[in-house]
């Protein structure tokens, strides 16, 4: 997928990052690996200092070579200051955000005077990780997610081509869209998402010891994000305030609608006249919906069989499943584990292909292993 | 954990089961795996034929051993009917029920004339799977989880030991609490987030396919559960009608505050008044709910170290990874998986005690491994 580290370093010449969190570290760490000569400035030294060491670049000093490439990785609150500090310092230079708004800030830009905006695309990594900082960052990162480029009436075509050659050169698939289509599309696939896990999560604040011992799967699943950091957040949802309105909105009204079902079956008994009905369409509308993101593979769920192993929670036991289902031969495709608390097995899911399932489960059976029937 | 199979049987005598779906089938799997004489009865022949074919147990005849224990594996909405049949037809046993609802089904019971409740306890396995019916049942679907057993004034003691006894010959840790405890427990930890994952899920039906194409694993993990069964959940969640409702109105009144943050954002600016404390009080709220739930032995995320390394999407290389972890001798505590649309590698997030990460890492970096740096 990357290009030759020759052709890289001549498409791109020297990049300047901008920003040494997560994302600036990681791209500086995933350019540094392929020959590309890369300059870091952080506000915070330390930031600076540790992006270094782990490898990211240099930092940025007076005398630098002039970029040819400037990537502004800093929150989304402060992107179109520093990308027009950037603009005007460099004036042969490409200029690119990876904030995860995008109209906010090409609105704050064209409100200032006198910038070559044809030199700035803004675009956004789909990247991210639990932990933030270069301390977590990875050459990797960006490997096999999409990274959004934003177009628009004006830019210049050399412009548009340097931000999709990052791109690829760290792994990432280009995808084209115009900055509103991008908010949009983030404020239903991520940001929402991100509300919908904090909003359940914070109903647990207050719940009882008791009710939280019952929590399965389903609750840890629906909850896993809601681990975010708040201060990169509220930038990032009041900076795509419009488009996630719009969004959270639908979301009430859907509410709104099923409380009042709840509210006649908790009055009248769960027979009450619509109560079901309006249960089932929230349900069944879940469905639909569930249905239509991509898999692995653009369609996991059909394409793959699972098999189901109990194995005991005692050391060793998991990585000798692993290691006899590689004696057996066997590819797997995917894999999750389910437990739950105070429990002494867990339930190893394996997925394979369909033609290798029933091979496995007689083999894992003739070496001791409970295989849950199908 | 399970008491020797002659006490089982001693302890339960002949066990009847009403209701041949995946949570009847499973226990009668599991208690005829251990020599407890068990019929089975469903109001579908279909139903009653496979879960016989399957190994629950024998298909009910009037001529049957008079039963000790009845378990009604029926659904919420028909369950109080069948308890209270199968109270009058055997005025020795002990009876109850596995829906996953209590106070509703206790309270049509009361309402009727002329049934001896001190026999009937109410319980709830916390167990289930996203396929439904014998065909997907399992003698281990308890294993380790908990089963809710619902306590009241006047029950028999014995009833309610022979119960509890059930549900820890099944391998599942018994929980005591009262039916509106259990409802309100079941509404927050399992309606609510079914609710919420399915009207996120929801607002993708009209989605464009491009804005779906970005989606992450933070929206797999909230929507995973909205693929949920239409009908048996509105069963659910109108026979719980006021204990959700409370919760759900609980979200409801958050996210009308998160609205009105958005709208003073969307029109005066991503830092207008109150904007970003709105946005931050719901995103903080949820880090400290999230923090609640218990993870495997009861702290997942603060108890392993997490190694993460690049699986290249080709047959074999998952089963590799496994395989040379067992040779390396590092116990894997959890794994996940991490992938996306159109991606040529996966990340396996590894989870192994502190002591053994390095080790790990390094050794899986000599075998040519590509670790991301942690």
């Amino acid at each position: 997928m990357n290009a030759e580290p020759s052709n890289v370093a001549a498409t791109h010449g020297p990049v300047r990052i901008v920003g040494a969190g997560l994302l600036g570290a990681s791209i500086g760490l995933g350019l540094s690996a392929q020959g590309v000569p890369v300059t870091l400035s952080d506000a915070s030294p330390t930031a600076q200092a540790l992006a270094r060491d782990v490898g990211a670049g240099a930092i940025a000093r007076t005398e630098d070579a002039v970029p040819t490439l400037v990537v502004v990785a800093v929150p989304p609150d402060v992107a179109a200051q520093v990308v027009a500090g950037e603009l005007r310092a460099y004036p042969g230079a490409v200029v690119t955000d990876v904030a995860s708004v995008k109209s906010v800030i090409l609105a704050e830009l064209v409100a200032m005077d006198s910038l070559d905006l044809s030199r700035y695309v803004g675009s956004h990594p789909m990247a991210g990780r639990e932990r933030s900082g270069a301390g977590a960052a990875s050459a990797d990162l960006f490997v096999g997610r999409p990274w959004v480029i934003t177009t628009r009436a004006g830019l210049h075509p050399q412009a548009l081509l340097a931000v999709r050659s990052l791109a690829v050169d760290l792994g990432a698939g280009p995808v084209q869209m115009t900055p509103a289509e991008h908010d949009d599309a983030v404020a239903l696939v991520s940001h929402l998402p991100q509300l919908m896990a904090s909003l359940t999560a914070g109903r647990l604040v207050e719940a009882p010891e008791a009710a939280l011992g019952l929590a399965g799967q389903g609750l840890r699943d629906v909850t896993r994000i809601a681990a975010s950091d708040p201060r990169l957040w509220s930038a990032i949802l009041t900076g795509n305030a419009a488009a996630v309105g719009t969004h959270l909105r639908g979301v009430r009204d859907d509410l709104d609608g099923l409380l009042e079902a709840l509210d006649r079956a908790a009055v009248d008994g769960p027979l009450a006249l619509g109560a079901i009905a309006g249960m089932a369409g929230v349900i069944s509308a879940g469905n639909d919906g569930a249905a239509r993101i991509p898999g692995k593979h653009g369609g996991l769920r059909k394409r793959y069989s699972e098999v189901t192993v109990l194995v005991p929670d005692e050391p060793g036991e998991l990585g000798r499943l692993f290691t006899e289902i590689g004696e057996i031969g066997v590819n797997i495709e995917d894999f999750q584990m389910e437990h739950a608390t105070r429990q002494r097995v867990g339930m190893a899911i394996v997925s394979v292909i369909p033609a290798s399932a029933t091979t496995l489960e007689v083999a894992l059976e003739e070496r001791g292993w409970r295989v849950v029937a199908p």
